[in-house]
């Protein structure tokens, strides 16, 4: 029952994940892209065989150690989004998923990673990265196709390019980021024909940008947050508070006057807050009330009118929903409010 | 071997630990005080066992799960510093931990949570919260006496009263919130006293307010973040670069000019970022770097001067230490550049 769960505890409920799963669906079929949702955010082979069966080509994953999980998983076609520096450790992760049969893709920025890759991995299939407006990793549009010749003399089979619009994570920016994506992923595309190399695969999109430009040359999409919704998307509009699937269950600790403490902390939530959010998460069913403070242990919300009791329970939307996933050892699943099961949090803490 | 580690990875050099645990018994002595260090900051029962060494008497944890890792590992005096509602999922904590024989002492700053616990845990050991300016859970300090008389009269065994004065976490605050803290202990200490309870145990104490102001009434200090140090510290002044002992090695991904990509994201460093913080994070070997960026895999680094290669490693210090070793499964320990062995993070996630 959900009233003997120990709190904070993440919640999914499993029809508004369905909703999502399939409204994410459409859009693509629209869009006319294939989906390889990031699997970063849920960290679970139970969500990620919802998403092939909802229609993903495949997934995205954000390190080869996540990677390991889900190809354990039974999961064979992985693309590892990063610009990967073969190390040894990561050389011997290649290796394995390698042998384990995984169709592994992965994204390169520089030749001199590329060449570390040839001398360790011959043959990897890779994705060259662009940078579309973010400014994290990834070349200029227009050093893609350069980029490219000079890793496919290399022996690498290059597929394409990918991007991710990052950018779209604040208010007003989603369709200027959708658009700086779009053109970006244009120019790229026509980059490396130019220099020889087919664009088999363009790669873009982010919960919160796709389907705000047109399609243009994309092939695939790679929302990770979909799935779940969180504070942020609801803040950005990427999502209604009813398209929230996955919230924090927690107690009512202490109060005072116009305030309420519950124990749903930084640890349970994780504690991202851009500088445009309202708070440190929201209550989907209170939409008034705001996280003022977060500590470790301690979430201290706002809260107009009449308080909570002690003791009573309320859900919280955490601002970032990846980060609070990759907290917690599982997510407990509900339906119509009755406990259906357990997923275990199978890659949290993979991220090297 | 250092090299041989998988990025991003928590090192902790042990000469610095070393340092800090002394530094931290010194500065108690001087002041009067005995030290009940905060084991959120490490959730390790190795580090635990070196600060019972350097003089600590007992110590402090967040959660009844923390406190079940502790006393599995062989600890017997354990304070919740946290307003204690007993659930039934807390309740049968409580009970494990007096089975095991532990000395169990818990926060209170309610009647009502006050009157659950007398009836689910009879006879426990609690302490007043009191605020003395962070405005999260705990009562004013003139509360303290009239809710230590009406807990008292429910069997609770009261031994005083405790606070954070989690306000020094700010520039150029940290001097009057010692002094805040200070005031409000001493205020709460008589208030118990007039209604008939003897404060036995005054307790505070932060990391960057402990000697601040005088011990005045306190007869323990709490501290955490001491042990290892981390970016808000040395922004703070409450240390210096070189009594960092904890970081976390990361790898140069990508570069651009004047910009350098990180494999330590969010998901290795934590989100954290006050708003005074110069970046997420400061690397103690490149004190002009800032990370202005960060994301879950990627940390973005302004880098002032030549850039670093490719594959090259370098340490970051995260903003708030105790949000990253909750990330971490283990901490690699180091003494003089080699690796000595490693420390689970036994407690972990154990965060309810």
């Amino acid at each position: 029952m959900l009233t003997d769960l120990a709190t904070p505890a993440l919640v999914v409920d499993h029809a508004v994940l369905d909703h999502n799963l399939a409204a994410m669906s459409s859009r693509a079929g629209e869009l006319g892209v294939v989906l390889r949702p990031h699997a970063k955010t849920h960290k679970s082979p139970d969500i990620a065989r919802l998403q092939l069966q909802a229609g993903a080509a495949g997934l995205t994953v954000a390190t080869l150690s996540e990677a390991l999980v889900f190809a354990g998983a039974g999961f064979t076609d992985l693309f590892v989004a990063y610009p990967l520096w073969l190390d040894d450790a990561r050389t011997a992760a290649v290796r394995r998923l390698r042998d384990l049969g995984v169709r592994l893709t992965a994204g390169c920025d520089s030749v001199e990673s590329a060449e570390r890759v040839a001398k360790r991995a011959d043959g990897l299939r890779v994705l060259v990265e662009v940078d579309c407006g973010q400014h994290r990793s990834g070349v200029p549009a227009d050093e893609a196709g350069p980029l490219a010749g000079r890793i496919a003399v290399l022996g690498l089979d290059v597929a394409g390019v990918f991007t991710f619009p990052g950018h779209s994570y604040a208010p007003e920016a989603r369709a200027s980021a959708a658009r700086d994506e779009e053109a970006a992923l244009e120019r790229a595309a026509s980059s490396l024909a130019e220099c020889g190399v087919e664009p088999r695969v363009v790669s873009g999109g982010s919960t919160p940008s796709i389907g705000l430009a047109g399609a243009g040359v994309m092939t695939e999409a790679r929302p990770g947050v979909y799935v779940f919704g969180d504070a942020q998307q609801w803040e950005l509009g990427a999502c209604g508070p009813d398209e929230i699937a996955l919230t924090c269950l927690a107690t009512v600790v202490s109060t005072r006057p116009g305030r309420v403490v519950l124990d749903s902390g930084s640890k349970a939530l994780g504690a991202d807050r851009p500088p445009w959010a309202s708070g440190f998460g929201r209550l989907p069913d209170r939409p008034d009330a705001r996280v003022e403070q977060l500590a470790e242990h301690h979430a201290v919300v706002a809260w107009p009118g009449p308080l909570p009791r002690l003791g009573e329970r309320v859900r919280v939307a955490p601002n970032h929903v990846c980060a609070a996933v990759n907290l917690a050892d599982e997510l407990v699943v509900v339906r119509d409010g009755e406990v259906e099961g357990r997923w275990p949090v199978a890659a949290r803490g993979a991220n090297h």
